[in-house]
């Protein structure tokens, strides 16, 4: 069993991508920019947040966090989105979800112009990464197939589960799985809360992704041997030992099912991390028109 | 077994739809208006236009057929598209594929106004259908969802295999059959070239859809007792016997599948006549603005 180390990974393209600024910033460019903004003071969401400005500064970007109180309303959003989405001094930002329920997450992330929207949710990037044309890959999906790629584990041909279907995470891997090319082209399997034979469905899995948000449920007798395990959850659990009040838990019973694995992301610091660093990647990308040229 | 008669409920459909056209001109509005550019003359082609011309008729729509020859450049037909894009008269439009090799699909179909996409190739179109948001959904699969409607498939918890990861089949048909609601929320795995247990996946499977074009691949040990097979496969076979010199040829080797099935669709007659009809039914909901508001 090989620990699929995401803390390690990120690290290493935050380097790679750090570099790549340094070139940047020699070349005469100036550094590329994300933009963060927040609503409210969520405790996770302040967390997020802090991450990815702390990862900017580690990549040698600019980042600029703009806070709004949680009794903001849509339309003073809406025009924040608008003065970014023609500020040319910012390469691509995010709107921090969740938000308030007197706002509509899906009006302000269509708002967001589709060549900055780093976080990959516009329909627009969603229905290009569907297609297989150029486009900002959604970040826990992208982080994915980075840790599958830098521990070269074999896609082609594979049976892949995935567990959950959501907007964020199951369905755009689903679609990064089923691709052609490498990571990708595996034969992918979609379950969910009604998905009837799930343990036999996931006992043919060669690489298994849980993305239930249902902490342990993914037990060994659920796992083939040799299997990859992807474990996407983050569930805080309340934990008195911890400072926090809380741990984060996966959907993976890691105990009993990692000494059955090839390869097995940990939580914290399997998926997560990766998470962020996409988020950089997709903004370096931004910068650097790669994606879309104008 | 029960053969499902796309004919029939295309018939159907159609009446409909033409008497929900009759109510609009009654209440004083102009028919839906669909427009079709054909380039060149490709046999196929010049059938499916034909097809979608007879069908306006039958459905009290308006229609226009622009022709261009083979040599028309990408300027002139990018042009038409922006012409028809700010025609009010013009409810949606189709560019009939494929094309000439000097011309770029994803470049026109991306010039397309979302708002007149009504073969549900933009981008956008398929970016919001994977996220379950109200679009233009592609045609095959649109209908292929009507069959399972109207002949009750159930599909909810089932397992779904869809053969083939297209554009315009696979990919849509497996998202639509993921989704919440029915008909949906099925278990989806989607098969291609490289699956390599192809034959055990497809036995576990209540409902297969079959969109390889592969003629007659799908044969009976592939096949579950009592499944719904759903053929999407229209590979044209040669025929001395027919006028035409061709027949159509689906996936399936439906003589020997029929027996094992509870549903099947035949080819011809099947999937193929409900493709028109998706495509009218999204002129329809252009013209009421169902889907896109301005």
């Amino acid at each position: 069993m090989e620990l699929i180390d995401g803390k390690k990974v990120a690290a290493e393209i935050k380097q790679e991508i750090a570099a790549e600024v340094e070139k940047m910033v020699a070349g005469g460019k100036r550094r590329p920019h994300l933009a963060a903004i927040l609503v409210g003071h969520d405790g996770g969401s302040e967390t997020y947040v802090a991450n990815k400005v702390k990862s900017c500064a580690e990549c040698g970007f600019t980042s600029s966090l703009i806070r709004f109180e949680d009794d903001v309303t849509e339309d003073r959003l809406l025009e924040e989105i608008y003065r970014l989405n023609n500020d040319s001094e910012v390469d691509g930002f995010i709107v921090q979800l969740p938000l308030p329920r007197h706002i509509s997450e899906q009006k302000l992330i269509e708002a967001i112009d589709y060549r900055k929207d780093v976080d990959g949710f516009h329909p627009i990037n969603v229905g290009r990464m569907s297609i297989g044309l150029p486009c900002f890959r959604s970040a826990t999906p992208a982080g994915i197939m980075m840790l599958l790629e830098r521990y070269n584990v074999p896609t082609s041909g594979a049976n892949c589960v995935v567990l959950g279907r959501s907007n964020i995470v199951g369905k755009p891997v689903a679609a990064l799985m089923m691709q052609k090319g490498y990571p990708g082209n595996a034969t992918v399997t979609v379950c969910h809360r009604d998905t009837k034979n799930l343990k036999e469905v996931c006992s043919n899995a060669d690489i298994l992704i849980a993305a239930m948000g249902r902490p342990e449920s993914v037990t060994a007798d659920m796992v083939k041997d040799g299997a990859t395990v992807i474990d996407v959850g983050t569930t805080r659990v309340p934990d008195a030992s911890r400072k926090s009040g809380f741990r984060l838990c996966g959907d993976v019973k890691f105990d009993e099912v990692a000494p059955k694995c090839a390869f097995i992301t940990p939580v914290p610091g399997g998926v997560g991390p990766m998470t962020i660093v996409s988020l950089m990647r997709n903004t370096l990308l931004a910068a650097q028109h790669t994606i879309y040229q104008d």
